[in-house]
């Protein structure tokens, strides 16, 4: 790997202020700090609490046998932080382009009249590299450093994703989708039969290990699209692959009332949508099932016993009228959560915005429940910030290398700047300057403290405040 | 007026798509379209329908005897169009800096620990100037022409915010909030007395109408904060006041549980919410109430009776959990509805914001119904800007003179630019560019329909699509 472009020419030493979550409830603020990198992207050593940014630069290169010389220094300015990088734990990357495009239909509808035209024809690999590069690009200006995306059921145009997230510089698991079962699927858009699903599915997983050749960058998930949409025989082929392969798997879960109806009509055995994966053998510590917003108590239970993750979708779940999912109820039935965009059943292509919506969502599971449960289910910008990052590093399987800035871990990160108010009395040209440079809409007039930040960057932040993105050290997006 | 700044230098023609509410369910779109708009800002001609835009602007001349150098000509580029400049119903100039701050509080607390010690602190001139110019800014640079702001109680800041309203050109009703009852006013932040809060609320009145002169640009609304912040003597006075100097009103109603029974108990012969204001003179057609979550259906008939008018404010009912206001039942009502930042209680200063917001908590509404009802209750693209537009108008009382593109109504407009994703590969360098500079997150591919477009800024639109803002024909806001 000496000359992959994946190895870095320098070290590393980032400076400043770094904010992560060192609880599930808790950010934890590291000031004056410093953060070396080594050339493989791992963080290598942090010093904070040294009295000066100066002390903590001199003692970490200290500790680590390194010159100044070494290494390559970024450092913050006023009013900016390093932020671990969000997961998307959910998104289909073919949807791109119709994103705020729903109408007032739901699941089932949306399906047929916006989604399975516009996935069928990215068979077209000009397209589907407009759209694709489109969308890529679009996720990493928003930090998203890692996103777990479904694609089509088509082999090349997949395989072709997978090349644009190792080329962009997106960590990505890569998901051809499997669909075989007539009925749902249209006549035009699905995989032949079982057999043909499994080979094409092979092919990808293949191609996906063979590009990123052990950097760790981009990797294959199984992707049966949901249990309706797919045969018996299929699922329980993927099952058996996922053993065979060492694989994660993603897939969709009781999404809406009729979607929970259907499912559980045509596996009427299984009796309860989770049943049904679970007697495949999909169940497993490392699949990711979007949206579960009508879980029964008994599906939670056998998730948890399962240890499988949940991608929580409020945006999505929103638009499409799927309904309120329970986030602090997931939890307390011990299930790890993390946040999906879900385009285009999702508009946004960002992570802060589903984190800004899962808060707003909790607020609506709030409105139905009275006394301390109310107040419970509502949550904190500290508890949405953490299902951003480290929430989604557990769904995503890479719990242990994401998601914080300690050693061991990927510099998988994003420098946050936001806008400060002049102090003059604002009427002259150059304050105005500030909305029309790139400065975005969040505005510190200086007295905030630290927790007010993250809640004005939570609520009003966008791209713009995006300032630098790196993955696995490499920096894969900046603006001025 | 022949020396104002508010008369333009010449008439203005405007060129290419114009988009507005043709009716509640429709927009209409006008393409190759000319309107010409006289040196006053009023629109005197549109002409569409001509087979070219070269045509329509020809025939507008003529029509109008007009030749092209006596007008200043301004066209829309690829994937622009013009829109009606939008109208925030309901926002707290003052609570500018606390966006996005509002912890796990509702509305009682909330006021008592954020807002109340920010209000009372504008009366530091310095701070209001600095606070006040960046929320017209801000609020300007996201297409708001008209704002209906409540200040505080402090008559110089007040006094203050409309000359900076005048002089940054945004259209305004300002209002000095009046409230005087001990208790839940705080000691260090009321009016003295019912009479003191009516003397300094005329001080206010009378200072507005004098910068103004005639223009239209600031004028007063009486602002009772809501109605357990106010003495019976005081909303007496109010009313009186208002119909003496033929003034509008705004205040808060039923915003959530805890308030309706707070102010019913401290009004207990009025029976309702909407009867303590009725009880006082104050429920008129000039009336905005913010946020009616809560209403019974009598009291919504006693609002239709009055044609007093409600500012929807979903941002902020989901932030404070406050609970799901039904605008389909209220339209049903026969009530007019606008819409409403709320800001701080929202956190986006945005009303294209608080559109999609309505269209997501109207689908929450959806979600406690079945069937048709859960249908009707879901509004569309089409709606949520009308609401921002035309709804707004009548709710501020200007439905006569914005919101359309038509003979007689102001040029408060906004050029929409959207950005257009290259034909290439997406991998060069130009491609990567549109995510750095200011265009924005609305990717268009170029197979969208005009619905689709509208659909697509809606719902990721935010204020670098807002090129360029006029109010009363004058240019208050561009970017490059």
């Amino acid at each position: 790997m000496g000359s992959s472009p994946w190895t870095l020419d320098k070290s590393l030493l980032f400076l400043g202020t770094f904010v992560h979550s060192k609880t599930r409830e808790e950010l934890e603020f590291l000031h004056d700090a410093a953060v070396a990198v080594d050339k493989q992207g791992q963080i290598v050593g942090v010093k904070a609490g040294c009295g000066s940014v100066t002390a903590a630069k001199e003692q970490l290169l200290e500790a680590l046998g390194l010159r100044e010389e070494d290494v390559e220094v970024c450092s913050c300015g006023e009013g900016q932080f390093f932020f671990p990088g969000f997961i998307d734990t959910h998104v289909h990357a073919p949807q791109y382009p119709n994103v705020g495009i729903f109408g007032k239909s739901t699941l089932l509808d949306w399906l047929q009249k916006y989604t399975f035209p516009l996935e069928a024809s990215l068979k077209d690999l000009d397209k589907a590299r407009r759209v694709y590069a489109a969308c890529v690009r679009r996720t990493l200006a928003h930090g998203t450093t890692t996103a777990a995306y479904f694609a089509t059921i088509d082999v090349a145009a997949t395989n072709l994703l997978a090349d644009l997230c190792l080329a962009l510089g997106q960590r990505a698991l890569i998901g051809r989708v499997c669909m075989d079962a007539p009925g749902i699927n249209p006549d035009y858009y699905r995989d032949e039969s079982a057999e043909a699903s499994l080979r094409a599915t092979r092919e990808t997983v293949e191609h996906v290990r063979r590009v990123d050749d052990g950097r760790g960058i981009v990797s294959p998930i199984l992707t049966p699209r949901f249990a309706p949409s797919c045969s018996s025989e299929l699922m329980t082929g993927l099952a058996s692959m996922q053993r065979e392969l060492d694989l994660p798997v993603q897939t969709h879960i009781s999404e809406l009332a009729d979607d929970v109806k259907l499912a559980t009509s045509l596996f009427p055995l299984a009796g309860s949508y989770a049943k049904i994966y679970d007697d495949h053998g999909l169940l497993t510590p490392r699949t990711i099932l979007a949206h579960a917003v009508r879980l029964t108590d008994g599906e939670a239970t056998l998730l948890a016993a399962r240890q499988a993750k949940v991608a929580h979708c409020p945006c999505s779940n929103g638009c499409l009228t799927s309904g309120k999912a329970r986030v602090r109820w997931l939890w307390d039935c011990g299930i790890d959560v993390g946040l999906g965009t879900d385009m285009s059943g999702g508009f946004s292509p960002s992570v802060l915005d589903a984190a800004r919506q899962a808060a707003l969502a909790s607020r609506f599971v709030a409105m139905d429940l009275v006394g301390d449960a109310c107040e419970r289910s509502k949550l904190t910008v500290e508890e949405v910030l953490y299902l951003a990052t480290v929430g989604g590093a557990h769904v995503v399987g890479l719990g242990g290398g994401l998601g914080r800035f300690e050693v061991g871990m990927q510099w998988d990160a994003q420098l946050i700047g936001l806008n400060v108010v002049p102090r003059n009395d604002g009427l002259d040209d150059g304050d105005k300057a500030s909305l029309t440079r790139d400065a975005g809409n969040v505005d510190l007039f200086g007295w905030e403290t630290w927790e007010d930040i993250m809640a004005k960057w939570l609520y009003n932040g966008d791209d713009r405040n995006t300032k630098r993105v790196w993955v696995r050290g490499r920096l894969v997006h900046s603006r001025p």
